[in-house]
């Protein structure tokens, strides 16, 4: 019996994907609409080639953006990206209802609930608070925090430890195939794939391993199931 | 006859401090209301400490903040401090009616405007922006994007090449006798000081060197005396 459920953060709990692509589309249209020598298009195009070369971590895309565009870094137009891109995400992380009342839900029925999420950790625990869903975890593990990333099976095991499950107990909730489901799978956990589709190489993977893994299409799904 | 007029920043153009001090009492009150083991007063005595000894733009006060008081780094304390700084810090970041009315007449009357500031690059273009400012500036100059800091003549003297002034045709208006005020002499300009009272030692450099210095007790006056 099921006693312990872990999400993963970025793209379950919160759609940081959609929210990334409307604040970086509201930056770029600000510092084209102040000078930059491009498209609106063209602009997030080549946003989103930095990003990929350079880490959605990093934190000076906005620099290398003016300068392949401009010759130099300007330091106006990164400010109006800046502050456009900050002001967008802020507004826009507000918690989903249907995440919101699932989660008391789960804390309702008396399941101890953990986050597991490969990040920065004052990101993710910003996203928490802003979002307003602290509360209702019992532990936060970061790979930043402890040292170790999904899908490795150590993370899985420091979070069962500190919230006093086993991998029969457990489930683990996640978007990502190659950290949050194989990792569960390592740990001898049970997982839920959510806001994902399965290529035929992982669903391959889940028929040879015979794993059970359940395919979520809504957080709200996972009343019926537990 | 005066054609160029060069402004700092901080606690100049814009109360830096005063924005500060308020944001920095908000965290700390979001801070202990969620937990910090201290009282409010307690909280803010320390965290000017730890600003003190760290410097301003180092951006792990809050961490070193909760390590002090709880024995290790909180990070949900630690974004909530972070969350309700910005927060306000944002929230009080409009342009002074005042200041804003100066910066419009100057330009009507026909002077260059230029910014020569000690400060992080972007942070101090930040501002700018956000307080709508920088559309009166024909230039911005800051340390850390030439390399030398006010009261090196040299900033000054890059910052007149650029306007196109000389010594004879600048003022510097700032908040700081030793950068500002010193640098400006140094570099043969005149000065007006502002938001600032001169202490003894500083009026005695004043009158040894017959240094013509304007005070100021706010940014309106420019209108009575440019």
């Amino acid at each position: 019996m099921i006693n312990a459920v872990f999400f993963d953060m970025d793209d379950t709990l919160c759609d940081t994907s959609g929210f990334a692509h409307i604040a970086r589309t509201a930056a770029i249209k600000a510092m084209v609409d102040n000078g930059l020598p491009c498209t609106e298009e063209e602009g997030y195009t080549l946003l989103k080639e930095i990003i990929k070369e350079k880490g959605s971590n990093y934190n000076k895309h906005f620099n290398i953006l003016t300068k392949k565009l401009t010759g130099k870094e300007d330091p106006f137009l990164i400010v109006n990206g800046i502050i456009t891109y900050h002001n967008t995400k802020f507004a826009m992380l507000r918690s989903d209802p249907v995440c919101f009342s699932t989660m008391i839900y789960l804390k309702t029925k008396g399941y101890k609930l953990a986050l597991i999420s490969n990040g920065v950790n004052i990101k993710q625990w910003e996203k928490l608070v802003r979002l307003n869903l602290y509360p209702f975890f019992d532990e936060v593990i970061t790979s930043e925090s402890v040292g170790y990333s999904k899908p490795d099976k150590k993370i899985f095991d420091i979070a069962m430890k500190r919230i006093g499950s086993t991998p029969e107990t457990s489930i683990m909730i996640g978007n990502d195939f190659n950290t949050d489901i194989k990792g569960a799978y390592n740990s001898g956990m049970r997982a839920m794939l959510i806001n994902s589709k399965l290529t035929s190489k992982q669903q391959e993977f889940i028929d040879n391993n015979e794993y059970k893994l359940t395919i979520l299409s809504n957080l709200g799904e996972l009343k019926d199931i537990l």
